[in-house]
């Protein structure tokens, strides 16, 4: 496995690996990795060449009153599970060389991210549609690897993507859980104890609203009801969103005939989690 | 010469020639060629083994009172330019096929852009940036080549191609010029005859600045007063800046120490012009 930190090489790097016609996978991280990413990765494996890693905490993602300074930073393990996994270019760079001194020009996200966390977090999808963007230039892959844990962000990507003719494919991964159905995050280590059995109310939530739709209930603002119910019982701290949407638009609906997204964001204690799960209506 | 409409086979057909490790220059144009649209192919031609020149009027770069309506449209006559330089692929999208029906992702420009023509023309900016970008990423060319005529469009290209890691190297060439120094655009053929001498104003007002610099006026408010005074006589119908800016950041400077740039936009009976000059003053 290949550790690169400088950004002309790895472009260097990547070209030459095209220019052989083999297929490149990129999968790119925050670090702090879990088995959710690591999926990504043996994703990539299996149905690329070349599979890539990237991991960079991108700054211009994180609000003025986020995490940035106290994401989780564990490069030795994300190092060892990648290479474990057989990954074959991770793309390590300082982090004061990705954005130049005078670095501004950003990517104006597509409409799809500009509902929930777009609107929870301004300038959230702004860094992200730019540094993706920024590495899909520094590595020219065939086909990108994103969680559908991040649902809206997979979203904001797949449409710039298509708006710019960015020559990848973006793939959806499911989203691995914890046995009970937490879905895994690099978030869920802020979880004291007491926290970690709160933040379940997510997935019952969800979960409430797939089996309430399958007993006929098609009505998006009772199935909402259904899941503030159960993030209420669990209880989360406060919620920030808990709604039905269109999953290509992200806009909200008001009754699901085939299907919908059930989307949540809450907190719980001083951790937000966002999760989702794709609704699917009984055939009528 | 190929002649492609296809945004999926300029892709494939590039991506191709790249693989034979063959060297691409592009040059992206809105058609109606002229000399200087042409001497940048023939530049491609020299440097590169494969030329490409695009052909395509963007609507977003245009304001709602602008000319994209009636802006100059020779599609045979480009071809039969192109052709006999030995353009070897030219790229003409049919205009709907460029945007999306829900295109609404968009490049917002670096700092370099936010005056003079950022300033005059809103939007007009962000529309280069996101058709510039969406043709690197169509025609994945190793150089791209633009007129030095449109200065700020050029700085605002290289800023963005480095902000954004775009694996191009961007190519600012000579300004071509008519015999008595105007500048050539294909704007100029709105020009009325009688506005066509007036037109050389911009051009005599550079050349004073030039002068005056070399004559040891190293001043830039002196230098824009003889600029202005030279546009005068033309006389112009009306000045939107005559500048003397700094060649990297294009702020405003006010001594010019060894080089700056003079840059006028001017309108000449209902058409609007815009030319440049580098300034270098006498050793000390």
């Amino acid at each position: 496995m290949k550790v690169i930190h400088d950004l002309n090489e790895i472009y260097t790097q990547i070209d030459f690996v095209r220019r052989d016609a083999r297929r490149i996978g990129v999968v790119p991280t925050m670090g702090a990795l879990h088995n959710g990413h690591l999926s990504l990765v043996q994703r990539a494996k299996q149905e690329c060449d070349v599979a890539v890693a990237t991991i960079f905490v991108n700054p211009t993602q994180f609000g003025p009153n986020e995490d940035l300074a106290k994401y989780p930073r564990t490069l030795e393990s994300d190092l060892e599970g990648l290479r474990q996994l057989g990954c074959d270019f991770v793309f390590v760079p300082p982090s004061d060389r990705v954005y130049r001194a005078n670095h501004s020009t950003f990517v104006e996200p597509p409409l799809v991210g500009k509902r929930w966390e777009g609107e929870l977090r301004p300038g959230h999808f702004r860094g992200v549609t730019t540094i993706v963007l920024k590495l899909f230039q520094l590595i020219p892959a065939h086909v990108a690897y994103f969680g559908r844990k991040d649902y809206q962000q997979v979203a904001v990507i797949r449409a710039m993507v298509d708006d710019l003719n960015i020559p990848i494919r973006i793939e959806a991964c499911a989203t691995v859980r914890e046995p009970d159905g937490l879905a895994m995050s690099s978030r869920n280590r802020y979880l004291s104890t007491e926290d970690r059995g709160r933040a379940l109310g997510l997935w019952l939530a969800l979960t409430k609203a797939q089996n309430c739709l399958m007993a006929g209930d098609t009505t998006c603002e009772s199935l909402e009801r259904g899941m503030r119910d159960e993030l209420a019982k669990a209880p989360v701290d406060s919620i920030d969103y808990a709604a039905i949407v269109d999953p290509v638009t992200m806009e909200p609906m008001r009754q699901v005939d085939e299907t919908a997204v059930a989307i949540i964001a809450a907190r719980v204690g001083s951790t937000r989690l966002i999760d989702n799960m794709t609704l699917v209506a009984n055939e009528k």
